[in-house]
């Protein structure tokens, strides 16, 4: 494939600009960035439209902040719908009501930044702009709500380009080119990675990776999935992660364990790649290792220690182990060194307490109709089902004051994902397996 | 990467149909195409999603003709816009005019096949089938004008989906494999090719030969250009063609000849490829072989006879020579053997009055404010001037019977190509080349 | 791979040679391919020795059959072992018998042509050109016995450097580049292929073909073979080549028929290949198609009417199908017409007369203690079994001439071909399966 | 390529082997390594010797220091040369010489443990084990000399079988896949790398590495080359190692530095790789980058401290400079903290001293006929001159106490190169250039 041709592209575009006098003696372009997106809308060649788009993207490749965000008033305010066009065009179609008139009423309801943003793609790199600007533009959003409509055009846009049929599913292995090895180092989200030692260990023969890419960004993962094969269902994070490399797991593995699942890219959020990856990579290990008979994940359980906190009374006294959970939450709370509060916890006995608890938080916690924890909304809603609460399933710093060291496994059978998913969407039906029906169980039972 | 996968979600897909008893005994699905269609719509799982869309691809596939005209009047019937929705939409808007009523009207101003559509791009081999069904659709568009709506939700998403950005620019040589060559053959819309010892003379040392692929379609090309490497400018397809492999030609040539154009997907008809394709062929050329000075067509006058036919006075009565035209267009007409009538034409002495006819034809003779000739209008419009009118250029019977025999020469002298196009585009002005100009000298001349 | 330096180093040769005056006005090297020989042996330094050999492999490649005469009898007089030096190393090893006297009486036992022929390898193309000299050089080694020792030291050392370890197993298909595929048409030497029609079809998804590499040759397969997946046994070649294609062979296939095994380099004559790659094969067709349970050849006789004309006695008489066969092998010695020959050993019930000559033919024909056919031996040695005469197996005229239209399958079970092996090589021992020794039974009957 | 089928041969192999009964319960071979030896030798089928020679390899991959001597042992007493055998090939020949019986005579001066090499060599993983098991032989070879045959035979075999035709350049660079490159970090032998940030930078754009492969062993560079691009000279390997990277380097550079050069393969000690290596490179960043017009080597001087030891007088008493380098020599020579010692010779103003001492090392020190120094040896002897001695080129510690600090710079001028080469192996002549002549000049004036 000839790729080098789009830095061709971009050093002739940059002589057609010159030839316009649009190019300053230091070789950046002389036209400030709101004429280049004019000329880029207006203009019809595809050269000059490629070089065009090229400088924007120049241009936005070297904002500062404040640039930025002018860019993005820009977008507002310069490249939205144009109201009065809009009310003619309604009026026309009132008038004759016909094919024409409503393809003219749908351009009237697209904003043309939609336009503008289909011609910076054009330009080398444009597409991965797209997604870095949107990234920007998202953090942006929460201090500019206003932008809402920008993000609203430019993710409908991306939506299309990352349509599923484009991406790329890839085993990820220690033959890897290390350019894109290093990237999963770097966004790692779950379990934090210390360089490439740890990172072969992830690549080991007892481990699986696995992520898509997109044809126009061909060296950024646009998220990954991590897999331990496993004997029954791992139970604890800090296990898997330190375990010596077991090289026979291939012949067996019965188990498939997701322990990490990182999105890559801030820009696509909102933009569902996360369920699509691992149903597909549940169906590619079942070609590569038959003998697998069950696929989980192992996860955290982000909103457990948040919910309490705010749901203390569902924390019935019951002597020390009640005592100590109370007093670890404050320590939490208090943002203090909570080793000793860890420890009286564990001299306590209190982990029964917190299967307990978290059970109940997984089933029953709700934001609106939907489950509280928002890992569990993405698993459940996806089709998995809970197999089990693992207390102790992640002690580190983080395990702790997220979820009082507590995870959980959700189960995904792939027979049954599509009647889950939907049990879940139309009636809010959460699918439960055995194990954790008994930790329910034991939650009732007091 | 793992392309396997789409076949293992193919196969998981079915087993959900089967779980719903939508699959009868003989293993073909037991749901008609519009109640797959619906509950393609309605799905919100992906894995079935997946699963129906495949079904929909497979059933597509498989249509006979009276199949396919009732899955177009579907689309167009079923999955039209929604008139009193959208009544609603307007009248929501225009109480409350805003962001959000603006894009529920823009939503009501689309028809739900577009979303159809998409999902059928899921599948596997789901754009390839949706690229073949848009050539088939294009078919009955000219019996069934109707259908010119589908067409155009169509060609939007194809026109998104083939956006520049995600095409491919690829060299073909006799290394290629032996899948992909063999579609040159096939495509090759300008001068047959008579299998494969013709296409292997095609990819030889003094030629050149670059085709664009999409990522979802890796093994069709979607539009290629053959160029011969030449010592000054080619002046006969005949000559081109079957003369020796010059092994040296990498070293002494200084032109590029392009010779010939295919399209090779008709449901991709609208798309623009072909302007890309030449621009980027002479920036790769320019960057391989240094010592090319010049880059320019070898191209056919497919309106020249029909024009002549409907505008014999502008053949001027000059003698032996101009009653050998008028006969030999006589021949033309009646479909009869045209041998005899060549060959006068040939002794007449004839070629200079054919020469005139046809530099008066290319630039004078006029669709609208347009060009007559077809393919004068694409290269114009595409930047490039007229370089010289080559008499005797092609001499095949397809050649003689469109054009007398005559080609032309289409200059593309890369710095111009912008100015030209604008130029042409908002004020018809043809650039022409030095010889041209002579030669169109003597048209005025006379 | 930078292979493009090979190229780099001609070029910078070419100067080296030239900053000697070694090279003339027209580019061609000044000295005699002698000189250059003796310059290729003398010289220390690496890039004048590359330069050298380049220069060597350049006038080989244009070796008129005269000058590569003079090239082999240079190579036997000019490079043998010098028998004084011989001597003197006889002397020197036992007046002080060591190692290092016996090295040196090795060294002085090598033809110094061997390390001529290592030097002219490090040339690029070096092997290829070693490999092509040898092709020649069997060829004048009819006319010429006393080339035999320069045959042996080159054999001596292709068989060196054609080491099984560095040989390749690659899967051949109709994705494969069309510069190798060309050369599957070439060199099929079995059943000829007309063209790309007939390669294609013998790529298709019923059939699978490997051939095997070498990395100093990248673009030319060494020997390859051809299978055809099937249920049963095939018995007919015929048959084989002209039925349509079974797309769906890979899933019901139990049998993998080997119809033809083509060495591509004579060149490469007695360097063992094709008894690696059957077995490799089977290994390999084991691993991608479990279902399959039988591996067997469909192989011609090419020896049994030129044994059937040396001992017609062993026909005995029996009435029209003994005339029949008699009659036809005498319009086949007469080189004459066979068809009306053939017919009539069609009518006079002839087969199981035939059946009956091939198979004593097979077990009992003996040229020394070996089988008399060549391709009995070869398969019989490699450890395979007769499973059965195949008559009407080829009834083409090639088939008809050599074997009355008989063939043969030749059955491979990989858990008995090492015993069958050494029990041919030691014994003599000739393994048959049941359908043959019924076949024989009915020999003995009579 | 189906590399796999390696794996299947193996697991045949061994399914024969226990058809045999020579494997036992646990899954390892039931013969001793001297009992598989004489399998293998004797063995005329290929599978089963696949399968023999793969139970060595598996062998000699286990062995403890006890086993391998004993291995090496059984190669040369076992594998040796018969003596009664060659005393009768000597007499036949003497009775009757010609081709055969010196062919014969050939043969019995041959060990027989080379065909035994060769055979191993026909396991999956041979070659690359027979590497492995030289790197151990010539470490027990100080202790037995006597192994000296053995190694001779094996040397032999690796140096045909990494003929230079064979080996592949292939540059390196960050996208190379990360198993490569974690060798890199390994085989680093002049510059240690810090892990993968240091080896990161190292191959930046401002730098370029490349190594020889061969396809035998394609996972493990045998040899390998660092480049610098830079401006000028580099004189001091800190500064190069700690610069920022230059990004437009590839466009303003007009020096290639080669900084390091890491043998890989210990047991490929002896068959020539590094001069091929560098002028290859040298060829290839001359066709990459035509800007460069300096190609040179940043290099140690590993012998200067321990000559100066040796000849102390060389150091002619010239006031604080002199005493302050025989005071940081004592300093070296107890192996003490030499930090005290260095910082005095810096403050000597001794640098203009350590310069004229390693002028005069490298230009006349000399062990024989050759220059005293190691690397001077290589690179003169490759055709390089001495460009200029570098003072504080390497103040590491290991810089200070194998050189003073100072390095080195070897020119390479293509052009001269082979008459360099030719000039110092005929001569012993020591090209210089301007620079190290200038240096060399203050040597004489004193």
């Amino acid at each position: 494939m000839l790729d080098r041709w789009l830095g061709s592209v971009a050093a002739a575009g940059r002589d057609l600009l010159r030839s316009r006098g649009w190019v300053n003696k230091d070789g950046k372009t002389a036209l400030s960035l709101a004429e280049l997106c004019e000329q880029l809308l207006s203009s019809r060649g595809e050269a000059l439209g490629t070089a065009i788009a090229s400088a924007v993207v120049e241009r936005c490749k070297e904002f500062d902040d404040e640039q930025r965000e002018a860019f993005f008033s820009l977008l507002l305010e310069g490249y939205g719908v144009d109201s009065t066009a809009l009310d003619t065009a309604i009026a026309n179609y009132q008038n004759e009501p016909g094919a024409a008139a409503r393809d003219r009423l749908n351009a009237a309801t697209e904003a043309p930044r939609q336009e503008l943003f289909r011609r910076i793609n054009m330009a080398p790199d444009g597409t991965r702009t797209l997604v870095a600007l949107r990234a920007e533009l998202l953090r942006s959003l929460r201090r500019r709500p206003e932008l809402k409509e920008v993000d609203s055009d430019l993710r409908h846009l991306l939506g299309s380009w990352f349509n599923r049929g484009f991406l790329r599913l890839t085993a990820i292995d220690w033959k890897t080119p290390a350019h894109i090895l290093e990237k999963l180092i770097a966004y790692e989200a779950v379990h934090a990675m210390n360089g490439w030692d740890d990172l072969r260990r992830r690549l080991a023969a007892d481990r699986r990776c696995f992520a898509f890419f997109h044809p126009a960004i061909d060296d950024e993962p646009l998220i990954f999935v991590q897999v331990a094969l496993c004997r029954g269902m791992a139970t604890s994070v800090q296990t898997l992660l330190e375990e010596p490399i077991d090289s026979s797991a291939e012949q067996h593995a019965d188990t498939a364990i997701f322990y990490s699942i990182s999105d890559c890219q801030r820009g696509l959020k909102g933009v569902t790649l996360g369920n699509f990856l691992i149903k597909q990579v549940v169906l590619e290990l079942q070609r590569e290792l038959p003998n697998l008979s069950q696929f989980a994940t192992l996860s955290p359980i982000p909103g457990l220690v948040g919910w309490l906190q705010e749901n203390r009374d569902s924390i019935e006294p019951s002597g020390d182990d009640s005592d100590a959970v109370l007093a670890l939450l404050d320590e939490i709370a208090s943002g203090g060194e909570q080793d000793a509060a860890w420890q009286r916890l564990e001299q306590s006995g209190g982990q029964p307490l917190v299967e307990r608890l978290a059970a109940h938080y997984l089933y029953r916690a709700k934001r609106g109709q939907q489950p509280f924890d928002p890992v569990a909304r993405f698993h459940l809603r996806n089709g998995a089902g809970i197999e089990q609460v693992d207390t102790l399933g992640d002690t580190s710093a983080k395990g702790r004051s997220q979820s009082l060291g507590a995870m959980v496994n959700y189960r995904y059978r792939l027979e049954n994902v599509e009647r889950n998913h939907e049990a879940f969407v139309s009636e809010q039906q959460i699918v439960t397996e055995r194990p954790f029906n008994r930790q329910l169980e034991r939650v009732k039972r007091r």
